[in-house]
């Protein structure tokens, strides 16, 4: 199926759509109607229809979508069997938690390092991977060949790391550390994940309720 | 100023504006014209302006915008000084790493209390707060009157707590158990964290380039 013409911002909604049917499958649902599905994902029929016709024909007039095809479909957009090798760079706090809170074989990744800068880190064993000294990083890339990079470092640390990276083959990276990648390397995938963007939502929804609240 | 008009989609992007502002004030910078933060952010001059005219007259034909104004405006617009009283339920992995990392005084947040039921939890010192007991929320939130949660438990438990704290007074939630608050609160502000629909766009951009080049 050619995967051409499809608009950016479909791709985008594609992960969510992967995990609300693959929790209707779990559940043991087999088919859903495009209405059903346009209420629990708080979307409209025709946008779902839209959307999904993207994908091919797994929609029937009057019988809605196999879920299972459906989520198989979206899984193999996704790539989420393909197992890319993932090491991690920073096991500090939020670097510890992501390796061991993410499932990452359901997200298309297989972590397999973990390398941090600081010597009282390295040694100790995370996610069941033992904490690496960055310095090693060459040697182990040589005989993994990771494609993915998971950045949890400071900032100010994540230029020279960034570049590192990029040298040693690295095509992906999953930023947590605010510094923008794109500006020396066009060409490498950037998922740049923000907490503070969405925290901020809810102090804005608050201090806007709070103003209207005031004017009634 | 009256917020009434601005769209969600501007809404959106408001914290972007607000980190990029900050940067560039950071770093001394006092005036910047629309078509020069448009390629530091990626977009384009004239959407730049669009936005940013919903706000006031902070640009100056010529001139540029101010920046320290307009720092200062979209971030009361945010309410990043309010300060609301947020808690933390779920001290694993995650929810450590968050109370940890995240500043929450520049979100508009301050962190007053942590929450587990796992009693070999409670007790410890997370972010500086003595993690607590669940049972003993009822009491703390009305001394306290916290407005913001942020569940960083298991999908299963997240109906019954979200639930209760509805009850004793969360107006919003910070929302990383995956469990759809919306269903029995329509009422409250939620912003869901779906780490795993970020890390996925890496494997479809992966998966992806890998068939244009097999293709060519």
């Amino acid at each position: 199926m050619s995967k051409k013409g499809i608009s950016v911002s479909v791709i985008k909604r594609l992960p969510r759509y992967y995990r609300f049917i693959g929790e209707l499958v779990k559940q043991g649902t087999v088919r859903i109607s495009s209405g059903e599905l346009a209420e629990k994902m708080s979307l409209t029929a025709s946008q779902i229809r839209q959307d999904l016709n993207c994908f091919g024909g797994f929609g029937q007039q009057g019988y809605g979508y196999n879920l299972v095809e459906l989520q198989e479909e979206i899984g193999k957009i996704l790539g989420v069997k393909q197992g890319y090798k993932t090491v991690l760079i920073g096991a500090g706090n939020l670097g510890r938690a992501i390796a061991t809170h993410m499932d990452f074989t359901e997200y298309g990744c297989s972590l397999v390092g973990i390398f941090d800068s600081d010597e009282k880190k390295t040694g100790s064993t995370v996610a069941g991977l033992t904490v690496t000294h960055v310095s090693e990083m060459e040697s182990f890339f040589k005989k993994e060949l990771p494609q993915i990079a998971i950045l949890c470092i400071p900032k100010t640390a994540a230029q020279e790391l960034a570049d590192k990276l990029v040298s040693l083959g690295i095509k992906a990276f999953w930023n947590f550390s605010h510094y923008d990648i794109k500006i020396s390397h066009k060409d490498v995938v950037v998922e740049n994940v923000h907490l503070g963007d969405s925290i901020m939502m809810l102090s804005y929804a608050l201090t806007n309720s709070e103003s209207e609240e005031n004017q009634n």
